[in-house]
């Protein structure tokens, strides 16, 4: 029998019984599934009803994350989605690529909406997923079903879905920062070049050397350059904006700092038919058009830079662009929480938005500074 | 006319007349300051009324902190404590010592009430006040009234006073390290050596080269070694608990950190009658009994170290000891954030209190790891 | 009277009046500055006889960089150009921008070799100096003489020189990086794409607010976007190896540590008359031509992107490439210790080369990890 | 067939045959033996002929310690202890508890020098290693040879030793701190505490999840509280200074940063016949007394406390102490580099020592700042 309650040390039970979703969590004790506990934990609509870490079964979640010490009271369980799809109205995989597409099926999905933090479901051509990713995706029958959770794009397909893919990280903050330039042919989607920068906690959690203190502080490096697999993400879905099939060159970087990405991209101008530049006053225009409305999206004043500690901990994507008229390019720039906007935050959003919740519940999240 | 609100982007005015408390924050730019307004900005029962800053007059507020764009739009305003006592019902003063002292007055304390994040009111010995901190006290007369802010050992106090001295970062985790020790009679408090070690938001927002990355990066040092201002603090709250003077050696240390206080303290048990040590479990039954019903307060399963990560952007203390039979001491161990139980934190707690709030309102804190 | 000796504690005078060379630092106490001081002191030719500080005039210099305390005894003077030129036989002005060329004058150069570390004469065209500084060149007849001190592209007219323009750090990562495929017409030049990340000692000593610990650490930001002043010093000294005037985009980035600059650089790989594309084989080639036979320069193994680690604390440059067939174009990337092969450690190279001394003398330093 | 050569571009093979000293290390991938391969490269007595890893057998040192790319050209070899006796003068190594223990015999002592860098030959008593470590010795014949590598204050004994036993690093820097005043007499050496502080290095470069960078990155913690192995060490040695066996209290803390250690250590001041307290004068002459001709140690000027930034990558121990009048107490304080002075440059150091050599040859390392 789960025990799951959120103890308040005056004696009340906090949430027992009249939180309107229980949730389950499938991978709760990696970086992303641990903010996914810090935000749900929080979140006055919803119960976690599973702590799922197949690494760390019967042990009490709090020994793994202590930050979570009197605030979660349960033990980890097994990844059996059968039975989590019983108990649970929504679940959370934040799993390593394929292990959602090994396990999904009619039954589960009947009984409980899928937010997967993995990559299973985020492309649609299965043959682009076995490529980048080298493995063969087990169930690819769910591929159409399967919405893709960038919510200030995606809001209306998302409410209804029942599978939800949720983006990569740097895949959120590079399709956000360019996508409005993209949309309205403002620049040459084929010259995108994007060059990103991420904080180690996108590394994740497991115990190599190469993410040991002493190898990642005092350096900065290129890694899975030409290679990295959201680059096809970010093609696909920028794709759709441009309107055809394109080519973006992606490289990320690893920065001694637990969170935050920042996307630096770079692109051509597309001169316009009397061979002019389009003006940082119609670049603007177009990112206004896009985000004006967005809450969790900030397009900063003329000339202000994005950083990644302005939005640390929140649900923030700062955004902004520079025009260089000297080279006809123009440079964007994006700035998000890793974990939060691109990772737990999102997948918090999307679950809102499929649960007919207001959108920013729960996510109204103050940035930390310093 | 101050326009202060704080804007909902999809078009309500979320707060406005509705808060029960109008707050205003002297100092309002520093980090605790700034701390003070991320956690007010959240808080269900205030409006920031009053951002001063005297570096920053007519400046917005969110172009000093990037990290409150779009969520506060405020100019900063001056220190004007007069005007201020008009609007407000509480204002926070974190500014530097003497401040306070220079300004305050009858009539502003029977407007608004004042919570002081400076040292002005901590200690009731003017004298102690002029020799360590090499100033004259210009109003000494509200001594007597002010009620040191530490909530969970004044809170009786703090629910009836008009003038509340919150208590400093580093004297907070080291009085609440040992008070339950002391107080039981368990150690020699004149025995008590504190080596506390803080992130460098404790060091304040100021331009000095001392503090510049390169200088606090890949370093560790002991500073202010027999003279750091804190430690008269310490010896008179703890003076309370031993039911008289005690002398502390106290030595702070600067981590290449942003947040966080860690203190390792040291004393001699106190043997008993038969010549024997007060066993692991005495201890931990003194340290029980003092906190166990304290939400903010944790004490750790035997064993496990308190870790500054595991409380970063919280209210909460980790607490826990170890008993070394070979030298008849206990090694104390505290850890907290300094800008939140350590400054502002502590500051809404003690609000919370002279208002009738729920202690933890706007508290409810879930530590941000990693 | 100036009293200078490298003190050994066992009773010799190490180099008293045996070195060859008499050396002297105008701006010792900046971070460039004090890195030549770490050179020089240890280089076996050389004696330090000024270290010249306006804001330490008269404190002893180990009070002020405290690691060569029992290493340095000596005291900062002032920035006497005229005096310092009859006592040594070279200069290194560690200065801000357009220092030297308001004080250089014929007499000096006459009796003292020059190596410049600011930017006073690393642009032949005076216009665009002028433009990118936003001051007046206060002594352009120098121009011509100057040469750029890029070692490993203008040995021999180093070899000649009496002033040296030292290139920036941005600048010699970013130049050496491109270079070999730039000369060997492998890449189009005018689609280079420069994203640059730097640690945070390339900002200074002075006393900033945006440079201190808690607003470094933990944060990655762009700045200078467009505008950064090495932008036309790249494009100058690429320029020369295109045989043309190309035009270059150059993105700076703040990184939380403290040495070590990283370059990512991005162009579209310039297609043969048969429309193929050059292959890997022929870049390496291409690098190897330029470097094989470089101390200083790494070209690493196939595969392995080089990080700033690997050269902390040397005068190595590391260089590797990637090429991308789907997009035609090549991700170049190069690393160095922005403090030594960007600063001080290329100037102590071109000192040698101007003094007739092995290349290497007093740099053969093994990298530091971790 | 071993080939090992320092590869000169310039195509001089720089040491081969010439060097008086071979070196084999055992243990050369690890971080401390990693920090001997930086220093021995660099010693113009020594060729390393031997890179024992038993990890990387056959793989290319360089491949694993990039910053060697072009300066190592060798592959890692096994931990065979016999065979490199035959081809070493001296053999470091740098390897977990009981290993040499386990392998040491006549034949090798006779055949080469041993420096150790483990504990197994540390300390005298055989039975206090076995309790902290929990491991059966298996060699304690050699304790009584074994001389303990402090060279400062062992110097005498370890010139004529075969098996020299490299102290730890926070011993190092505990003992060396607190020495002159326990020999003086000058403190109660059972009051002794010791709380120290170290960079991550010092946790070795095995993959573990706890050193992993977002784990230790913005966190201070205490850990092997009262049982923390290098206690009985410094109480030994310390114990000499005495002339009597001492109990100390030795907390250990773990750093977000590379390298350092930072010792505070506080003590009772012994008082003297009338009562008196020692002065600041006699407790720096007790400094003096010890250290003043060492040039490893650097006594500070009053006032000044010892930071780590300012011995990073050299041999130095910076030293100081405040008496605090009111406490009767004295805080003492080291700080060294733990790979150098704490670990492989006190080892070279011993070599140095024990084939009479100049004590610094190889070791007049400058500081690196920042």
């Amino acid at each position: 029998m789960v025990y799951i309650i959120k103890v308040d040390k005056f004696g009340k039970d906090v949430k027992k019984g009249t939180a309107m979703i229980k949730a389950g969590i499938i991978g709760a004790t990696g970086y992303a599934g641990a903010e996914l506990v810090r935000l749900l934990s929080a979140h006055k609509e919803v119960e976690i009803v599973w702590y799922g870490s197949r690494s760390y079964i019967e042990k009490n979640y709090a020994d793994i994350y202590r930050n979570m010490f009197e605030i979660v009271e349960a033990a980890c369980l097994d990844d059996n989605m059968e039975e989590l799809a019983e108990r649970a109205d929504v679940i959370f995989t934040a799993t390593p690529q394929g292990y959602l597409a090994s396990v999904l099926n009619d039954a589960i999905l009947e009984k409980a909406r899928i937010v997967d933090l993995s990559a299973d479901y985020r492309m649609k051509d299965v043959s682009v997923y076995e490529v980048w990713y080298g493995i063969t995706h087990a169930s690819p029958r769910y591929l159409d079903e399967a919405v893709y959770g960038l919510c200030e794009i995606n809001r209306d397909k998302i409410r209804a879905a029942r599978l939800v893919a949720n983006p990569g990280c740097y895949t959120t903050c590079s399709i956000l920062t360019a996508y409005p330039l993209v949309r309205a042919g403002l620049i040459d989607p084929d010259t995108l070049i994007v060059d990103a920068k991420s904080g180690t906690s996108g590394a994740g959690r497991g115990a190599k050397t190469a993410n040991l203190f002493c190898e990642v502080n005092e350096n900065i490096k290129a890694y899975g350059v030409t290679t990295h697999r959201h680059t096809p993400e970010i093609e696909e879905q920028l794709g759709y904006a441009a309107g055809r099939k394109i080519t973006v060159t992606f490289t990320p970087h690893l920065v001694p700092m637990n969170r935050g990405i920042l996307v630096t991209a770079y692109a051509a101008l597309q001169r316009k038919a009397d061979g002019s530049l389009p003006t940082a006053r119609e670049l603007r225009a177009a990112y206004l058009a896009c985000y004006q409305k967005e809450t969790f999206i900030r397009v900063l004043p003329e000339g202000v830079c994005p950083e990644t500690r302005w939005v640390e901990g929140s649900n923030y994507v700062d955004l902004n662009f520079a025009v260089e008229q000297r080279s006809g390019r123009v440079i964007m720039m994006g700035a998000l929480d890793n974990l939060v906007k691109g990772a737990a935050g999102q997948a918090v959003q999307n679950m809102n938005l499929m649960f007919g919740l207001p959108e920013t519940e729960g996510l109204s999240l103050v940035p930390v500074f310093p």
